[in-house]
């Protein structure tokens, strides 16, 4: 299962009930975060997700909503005694920007951390999982991201019975070596196994409408789109460098993505008296599977 | 009537219930800060404080619990069209890190930033009161500060009565003038008013106890000390640079405060099970009028 947790929802300036835009990710031990707002480090607190154990940030650009929470968790995590590397992950400039906010005032850090930029279409391979960035359209330099898990091989217990398989040691060596011998036969993993394919998400940080959004977003098991504005501001958007509702819902219908996640929502549109579901019901009737994120919510991948 | 709020009351790393350090003031329209930890504008938000409108913040010390909300807060004024100066005053080195960390990522700044590093017992005379800082003893440079409002003349109207001034011109003429001449008398303001000291607020910001700490408290309405820790651990509290219960309390007795507010709680301490009323109780045992800070705590100083 993956663990994808909406810790901040808005944009630009957050609300009563928007944090600045962060997601939690957790595949099996692997904590990573998707940009980190101000607020980011008591979000995952209220949540108790452990945020000492983060070992990976990817930040989509250096606008402040997306990273003026870097600070304050990467202080919390000293203060909370961490020694391993944390990896930072962002655009252009991202090693500059990193070295200049870690030098601001008295800062005691005992963990080293450490910066890769991604360009368009890099990929970083994790072993079980690869991400892979993506040049957006924003008015600065920006990125989305790729989580891409790789082939999930699942042994099928009815095929290894036909070939008179018992669980046990063969099944190692097989999963090990991709093939065994028995009964004088060759016997391949993939005559007993079913190949899953990889779970895909896929987060545009900030961007107007491109038209390769749609290939990058294509067969995602969740696309999070950048849906700032509704339709009536879409041309407000697009000079903003933003999505909006109904745009991210046709490329999420057009690329058979499984659920959109709309979010980045402008402070315009309220929780508490709910204005903000117009969103979400613009691209619903575009897009059944269409969800307004909110901060704190949970979402399990499977 | 000066309003105070406290916006965080924990220390190092948020909890719950406690943001990091940050006090809002207000005198007369003139809103003010003092620290600025991760997650201050926000709680301007939950409590309708006009953000856009603080005109001055007051850094105690360089470590990222009281500043890092400092880029998120700026960034959102700038979104909100400010068009003022802000005026930011620390302690040494406040004008090398006010530029470094403006400087990080893309940030559109339309208002100017002035900053005025305060050395011991610096003034800065704002008219109707004056901002006095003062060093303390931290584990970096480190300064404390007191809000200062001059002496108060009220009209007396007893008085006035006594020398058979009735309210209107003559009154407006004693104010600006100082006197006034009134059947072949002159009358002074002094003959008609009464002088009340000004209100005084004293912060500590972060430090361990050192005598001249009593001077700076000297009569103050309201004492805002560090109370990171209860008595129990007042040499660990030493050896890190804070106070603790019993020392605030010992301090506010000594020099005739009227109010103590403790403050900068350590998470040790939770507000949830109640375990954080031990400094309160600790700190009443020596002076009664102690109250533990909590977020978001209005005080009305009159």
């Amino acid at each position: 299962m993956i663990k994808l947790i909406f810790l901040g929802t808005s944009s630009g300036i957050p609300t009563k009930k928007r944090n600045l835009p962060s997601i939690f990710v957790m595949y099996k031990k692997d904590r990573m975060l998707f940009d980190c707002g101000e607020g980011t480090q008591r979000q995952l607190m209220i949540k108790k997700l452990k945020f000492v154990k983060i070992s990976k940030i990817f930040i989509t650009h250096w606008h402040a909503d997306h990273f003026s929470g870097l600070i304050g968790l990467i202080q919390s995590m000293e203060l909370e005694g961490r020694k391993e590397p944390l990896y930072i992950f962002g655009p252009v400039h991202t090693k500059k920007f990193t070295e200049q906010f870690i030098s601001v005032g008295y800062f005691a850090r005992r963990f080293d951390i450490l910066v890769k930029e991604m360009k368009n279409e890099d990929v970083v391979d994790f072993g079980n999982y690869i991400i892979q960035s993506f040049e957006v359209k924003h008015r600065i330099p920006a990125i989305g991201y790729i989580f891409q898990e790789k082939k999930r091989i699942n042994i099928d217990t009815k095929k290894l019975a036909k070939y008179n398989i018992n669980k046990g040691p063969l099944i190692g060596k097989l999963k090990r070596n991709g093939f065994i011998e028995k009964d004088n036969t060759l016997i391949k993993l993939e005559d007993v196994s079913i190949a899953k394919n990889g779970r895909k998400i896929v987060y545009t940080g900030d961007t107007k409408y491109f038209p390769e959004l749609e290939k990058y977003a294509e067969k995602a098991d969740i696309f999070i789109c950048d849906a700032t504005f509704d339709d009536e501001y879409s041309k407000k958007a697009y000079i903003y460098g933003h999505c909006c509702a109904s745009i991210a819902a046709k490329i999420a219908k057009a690329v058979n993505v499984k659920k959109l996640y709309l979010t980045h929502i402008s402070r315009r549109y309220s929780e508490e008296n709910k204005t903000d579901k117009i969103i979400q019901n613009q691209a619903r009737q575009i897009f059944k599977k269409s969800y307004l994120a909110r901060d704190l919510l949970e979402v399990n991948v499977r």
